[in-house]
C-alpha cells in the first residue's frame, strides 16, 4: 500500500477526515489528515462513519479507493464537482452522490449548493463534502454521540438515512427563503413594480431552475435506494427512505408551485405595465383634448383680419373666454362620462 | 406504560378524543380528554373509532404511539402538519394522511386546508384531525348512530371508506366556490376590468395552485389504498375505493379546467388593456388631426405681414372661417370611412 | 319484491321504459312506465335492452337495483348526473357511463351533454339517459327491427358496442360543428377583429376544455372494455371495440388540434391590436410632425416684434408661404422613404 | 362468388387495378377493373400485390371483402377516407392504414394527403390508395420488374416494407418543403415583417398541426408491426421495420422543431411591431419636445400688450431667433444623449 | 472476394483508414486507403480498431460490408448523414450511430454536428466520421499507445466506452460555450438591448432544438447498450456506460435550463422595450402637459379684441408672464408628486 509522500501529507491539512466508530454501546471519535489511520477501521466489527472535508484532488484519494476497494469509476465521480445526483448499486456498497443545499448568505446568492458524496458499505460509510465540516451533519454527530438511540443500534443504512434526512431537511430551509422572496416580490409588485422587479423575478426563475437540477433527481435515487434489491439495505429501513421519497416529493411539489407564481407574476408585471402607459397616454389625451380647441379657439381671433365679428365690441373678450369655459367643461363632463377623469 | 402527568392532561384538554365502539348490534359513544383510556379499545372485538381534534405534539402522543404500537416515522408524520397526503401500508396497519378542504369563509381566503391522518387496523380506525372535531365526519358519526347500517355491518375498511368519502365530498363544495369565483371574475371582465380584476385572477391561480398540491397527490394514495395488496381491505371494499378514485380524479380535472380557464381569462384581460389603449390614443389623434391643421390656418393669418391676400377685405374672415369648416369636416369624413367614429 | 306505491306511477310517467326482447328469429317491443314489468325479462333466455329516460331518482330506481342485482355504488353512480365517464367491471356485469353529445341548438349553446349509463349483463343490457328517448339511439333499433342483421345473432356485447358506437358518431358531429365555428373566427380575424371576436375564441377554448372533460375520459373506458378480462365481452367482439378506441383517439387528436388553433387565432387578435394601434399612431405622428413645425413658422411672424426681416415687404407673406410649403412637401417624402404613407 | 353487375363494371373504371404476381424466378403484370379477376390471385403460390386507385365504394369492393376473406370492420376503414394511421393484426392477415403525404403543388397548399390502406396476408398483399396510382410505389414496382432483386426474394412482410419506406421517404421530402418555407418567413421576418407574415406564421402552424396528425400515429403502427407476435413478420425482416420506426422518429423530431421555430418566429413579430410602434412615437416625441417650446415662446411675443420687454427694440426680433435656436439645440443634445436620434 | 478497381483506390485517398491492431502486450499501427488491408484483421485475436475518414459513398464500402459481414440496412445507415442517434443490436455485433458535437470556430456557428458509426464486434470495432480524423479520439489513441492501461488489458466494449465518453464529453464544451453565450446576453439585455439582441437569443433557441435532437436521443442509446442482453457488454463494463448515461442526461438537464432561460430572456425583452415604449410616451406628455396650456394663455392675449383686461397696463406682460411661470410650477410639482420627474 503506497503512502503520501510527505508533501501530499501538506495539502492534506486542508481536508479534515473526522472518523466515528461505534456500535451499541462503544464510540471512538477522532480527527487526523491522514487517509491511512482510516483505512485501518474497514475492518472493524463496529460501525465507521468517515467523513472528509474539501474532497481533495483524484491523486490523494487513491488511498481511499485502495483502502476500501472503490471502483476507479466512483472515485472519478467523488473528485467531480458537478455530478448530477445518482445512485449506483455495486455488489460490496453503493454510492450516492447528491447536493446539499444551504440557504445563501447575501442577496444575490439564493442557496449554496455543496456536493457530497455517500459511501455506504457493511460496516462503513464515508462522506466526502465539496465544502468544509458544516453543521448539517452535526444532529447526525449528536445523536451517535448520545447512547441508547436508534442510530446506535441500527446499520450504515440507517446512518445514510440520518444524512440524507439532514441534507432534505435543508432543501426545505432553502425552499422557504424561496417564499419569503416571493412575497416580497408579490408586495413590490402591487405597490411599485420597476424594471428592477423583473429582473428579481427573472433571477428567481434562474435560480428555481438550478434548484430543480439539484433536488429532481434526487427522488429517483432515494426511490432506487428504497426499491433496490440491495441486501445492504434492511427491510426495517425502507420505511424511513419511503419517509424521505414523500419529503424530496414534497420538495419538488413547492419548487413546482414557485415556478408557476413566478410566470403569474411575470403576467402581472407585464400587465401593470400597460396599465402604466394606458394611463399617461390618457393624461396626454386629456390636455390635448382640452388645449387644442381652446388654442385654436384663441388664433381664431388672433388673425389680422380687419373685419372681425365683435372685434372691436366691449364685450368680446369676455365672450369669447365664455365660449371658451364652455369647451372646458364640456371636455370635462366627457372625460368624467368616460371614466377617465 | 407511561402515565401522562398532571400538566399534559390540562394541556390535553384542547384535545377532545371522541371514541366510537361498535359493531352490527352493540354502540357505545364517549368523550374523554385521557388518551389512556382509548388504548384500552385497542384488543375490544368491536370496532373502536378514535377521533382527536387539534392534534398535540409529539410528547403528548407517545401513549397513543406506544399503545396502539406505532411505527416512530407514523408519529412524526401524524404531528408534522405540512404533510403531502400519502400512504403508508405496515404489516398490522395503513397509515393514511390527506388534507379536509372546506370553503374559506372570508373572500381573501378561498379554502381552508387541515391535515387529517387516518390509522387503520383491523379493529380499529383512529383519525387525527389539525382543527376541531367539525362537521365533515359528522355524517359518518350519524350513520354509526343508525342501526342496521352499512356501516355497522362492515369493517374498518368501510368505516375508512366514509371518512375519505366525506372528505373528498366537501372538495366539490370548494370547488364549487371556485365555479362561482369564475363567472364572477368573467362577468368583471367583460364590464369593467381593472386591475384589481388582474389581482383576483393572479390570486386564482394561486389558490388553484394550492389546490392542486392538496388534490393531486390524493389520487394515488387512492389508488395503492385500492391496489395494494393489503389484507386490511377486503375485496368487496374494494369498488367502493373505485369510485372514490374516480371522483378524486373528476375533481383534478376539473380543477384542471379551471386553471385553463383562468389562464384564457387573463389573455382577455390583456387584450383589453390593448384595445383599451387603442380607443384613448383614437381619441387624442382625432383631435391633434382636426385641430392642428386648424390652428395652423389661425396661426398663418395670425402673421403680422403687412401683405396678405384678403386682409384687409370685408370677406376675408368669412372665407377663412369656410375654409376651416371644410378642413373640419373633411377630417371627419375620413374618420368616419376609417371606422374611428 | 316491493312494488311502488301509486304516487311513483305517477311519477314515473315522466320516464319512459321502452323494452326491446330479441333474439335471431324473434322480436318483442314494449313501452312502459313500470319498473317491474321489466324485471321480468331477466330470465328471458333472449336479449332484452331496457332504455329508460330522464333517469329517475334513486327511490325510485330502488326496484331496478334489486331486481337487477345491481351494486349499490352502481345504483348512485346512475342517478348522479356528473360523473366522469368511466367504467365498473363487476362479476356479473358491466357498467359503462359516458357522455352523450348533440351539437347545440343555439350559438351560444356549443353542445349539449346527456349522461348514459350503460349496465351489460350476460342477458341483458340497461341503459339510462339523462335526456329523453332521442334519436341516437334510434339507429340501433332500426337495426334490430331488421331480420338478419349482424345485431340480431350476436350478444349483449354487439349491442353495447353499437350503442356506443352511436354515441361516438354524434361526437364527430359535434367536432365537426366545432370546425365550422373555427372556420367563420377565422375568417373574423383576418377581415374585422373585434372585442366580440376575443370573446368567440374565449368562449370555444371554453367549449373544448368541457368537451375534452366528457371525451378523454372515454379513451380509457373503451381500452379498459376492450383488453379486460371480462368473459361478457367475447372475442370476436374486441375488433368492433378496438375499432371505436382508434375513432375516440381520432376525435381526441382532433380536439386538441382545434384547441391549440384557438391558441394560435388569439395570438393573430393580439397582434392585429398591436397593428392597429400602430395605424393610429402613424397618423398622429403624421399629422403632429407636418404641422407644428408650420405652426412654429406660423408663430415666428406672428410675433410683435416691431422689426422683423420682410415684415412690411410686399413679398414677405408670400416668401413665408413658399417656405411653409416646402417644408410640408419634405416631411411628405420623409414619410414616404420611410414606408408610412 | 357475385359478380359485378354491369352497371358497377362501368364505375369501377376509374379504378385502375394493377396486379404484380411474382416470386424469384416468375413475373406477372396485369392491369384491370375487374375485382373477380383479382380475387383468383389468392391462392397461387407465388406472391400476389394488388394495388386499387381511389378507393371505390363499399358496395363496389364487397366482392373483395368476399373473395379475400376481409373483416367487415376492416371493409369500412378501407373506405372511409378519414381514418387515423392504425394497424390491426388479425389472424390471417394485417391491416395498415396511413397516410401517404406529397408536397402541395401551390403556395396555398403546403402538402397532399392521401390515405392509403394495406392488407398483407401471408401470400398476397393489397394496397388501395385514394388517388390514383402515383409515382410513389413506382420504385417498389421497378424493383420487382427487375430480377435477383431482394424483393423478388423475401416474402409479402418485405413487400409491405418498401411500400411503408416509400412512403416515408416522402415524408421527408414534404419536411424539407416545410424546412424551405420557414428559412423564408425568417428571412421576411427580419427584413420586412407585414401582417402578411403573421398569416404566413400561423398557416404554417396550422399545416404543422395537420402533418402531426399523420405522422405521429404512424410510429405507434411501425412499432407494433416490428414487435407485434404475428407469424406474418418474420424476424428477418423486422431489422428493416425498425429502420423504418427510426426513420418516423426522426421525422416526428424534425417536425416539433419547426414548430418549436414557428413559435420563435410569432415571438419575433410580435417584438418588431412593438419596435415598430416605438419608433413611430419617438418620432412624435421628438417634433413635439422640439417644436412645442418654440411655439410657446413665439406666442409669448405674439401676446398684444402693450408693453413687452425688447419689443420695439431693433435687436427684439433677433434676440428672440437667437433664444430659439439656443432651444433648439439643447433639445437635439438632449436627445442626442438619450440615444433617441 | 471483389478488389476495387484502380479508380476506386484513387477516389478512397480521401478516406484515410486508421487500424490500430492490440492486446495486452502488442499493438500494430497502420495507415492505409486501400480497405482490403482492414478486412484480414478482422480473425486476427487481438483486438482491431478500424476508424475511417471522410465516410465514402456506399458503392466503396460494399467491400467493408462484405468483409465484415454487416447487414444491408446497416451499411445504408453507415451513409446516411442524417441519422438519428441510435443503436441496433445484432447477432453478431451492435451497430451505434451518434453526434459528434465540436464548438463553432464563428460567431454564427453555434457547434459543428459530424455523424460518427460505431460498429462494435467481439474482436473488432470500425468507426466512420463524417469529417476527418480529429482530435476527439485523440484521448483513446494516446491511451491504447501506452502500455499498461485499462483500455489494453479490456474487450472491444471498454473501447466503445472510451470513445463514446470522448464524444461525450465534447457536449459539456458545446454546452459551456451555450452557457458563454447566454451570459453574454443577459448583459446586453440589461444594458443596451436591441433588435439584434432579440435576434441573438432567437438564434440561441434555434441552435438549442438542434443540439436537443442530437442529445436526447443518446440518452436512450446508451440505456438500451447498458441494459441490452448482448453478450457483446461484459458486466463489468456495464458501471462504464451507466457512468456516461447519467452524464448524457446531465447534458440534457443543462441543455432544457439554457432552454428555458432562454424564454426568460425573451420576456426581459419584451417587457424592456414596453418599459423604453413608457418613458418615451413620459416625455411627450411632460412636454405637451407642461406647453398646451401656456400656449394657450398666451394665445389668450394674442386675440385682437380692441378690449381686454391689462392689455395697455404696464404691469400686463409681467403679471402674465407670473401666472405662466405658476402654471409651469405646478406642473412641475404635478408630475413629481406622480414619479414621473
Amino acid at each position: 500500500m503506497p503512502t503520501p509522500t510527505k508533501q501530499n501529507k501538506k495539502r492534506l491539512r486542508n481536508n479534515l477526515i473526522s472518523v466515528m466508530d461505534y456500535n451499541e454501546t462503544h464510540l471512538e471519535e477522532k480527527e487526523t489528515y491522514d487517509l491511512a489511520e482510516c483505512v485501518r477501521y474497514k475492518n472493524t466489527p463496529e460501525i465507521t462513519w468517515i467523513n472528509i472535508d474539501n474532497v481533495p484532488p483524484l491523486s490523494f484519494l487513491s488511498e481511499l479507493g485502495l483502502g476500501f476497494d472503490l471502483h476507479p469509476v466512483i472515485m472519478e465521480d467523488i473528485v467531480n464537482p458537478n455530478q448530477r445526483p445518482k445512485i449506483e448499486i455495486l455488489d460490496d456498497y453503493i454510492y450516492v452522490v447528491l447536493k446539499m443545499l444551504t440557504p445563501g448568505k447575501t442577496a444575490s446568492q439564493s442557496f449554496i449548493s455543496e456536493q457530497v458524496s455517500i459511501v455506504m458499505a457493511e460496516k462503513f460509510v464515508i462522506t466526502l463534502q465539496q465544502g468544509v465540516k458544516g453543521d448539517v451533519f452535526d444532529r447526525a454527530r449528536m445523536l451517535i454521540r448520545k447512547e441508547k438511540t436508534r442510530i446506535r443500534s441500527l446499520g450504515t443504512d440507517y446512518l445514510v438515512y440520518e444524512l440524507i434526512d439532514d441534507i432534505v431537511n435543508n432543501y426545505f430551509k432553502v425552499l422557504e427563503d424561496f417564499g419569503e422572496r416571493i412575497e416580497i416580490l408579490e408586495n413590490e409588485l402591487i405597490k411599485n413594480p420597476s424594471q428592477q422587479t423583473l429582473r428579481s423575478i427573472y433571477g428567481l426563475k434562474r435560480s428555481i431552475l438550478s434548484l430543480r437540477k439539484a433536488i429532481w433527481p434526487l427522488r429517483e435515487v432515494v426511490d432506487i435506494l428504497e426499491r433496490g434489491d440491495s441486501p445492504l439495505i434492511k427491510k426495517s429501513t425502507r420505511i424511513y427512505l419511503r419517509d424521505i421519497y414523500d419529503r424530496v416529493v414534497q420538495a419538488i411539489d413547492t419548487m413546482e408551485t414557485y415556478r408557476d407564481m413566478a410566470t403569474g407574476m411575470l403576467d402581472i408585471y407585464l400587465s401593470s405595465l400597460s396599465n402604466r402607459m394606458n394611463s399617461v397616454i390618457k393624461v396626454l389625451t386629456i390636455i390635448a383634448t382640452i388645449f387644442m380647441p381652446l388654442t385654436f379657439l384663441a388664433g381664431l381671433y388672433g388673425m389680422n383680419f380687419k373685419y372681425m365679428p365683435g372685434l372691436n365690441a366691449s364685450w368680446g373678450f369676455d365672450a369669447m373666454v365664455l365660449v371658451m369655459i364652455a369647451v372646458f367643461c364640456g371636455m370635462i363632463i366627457y372625460f368624467k362620462k368616460k371614466g377617465w377623469l
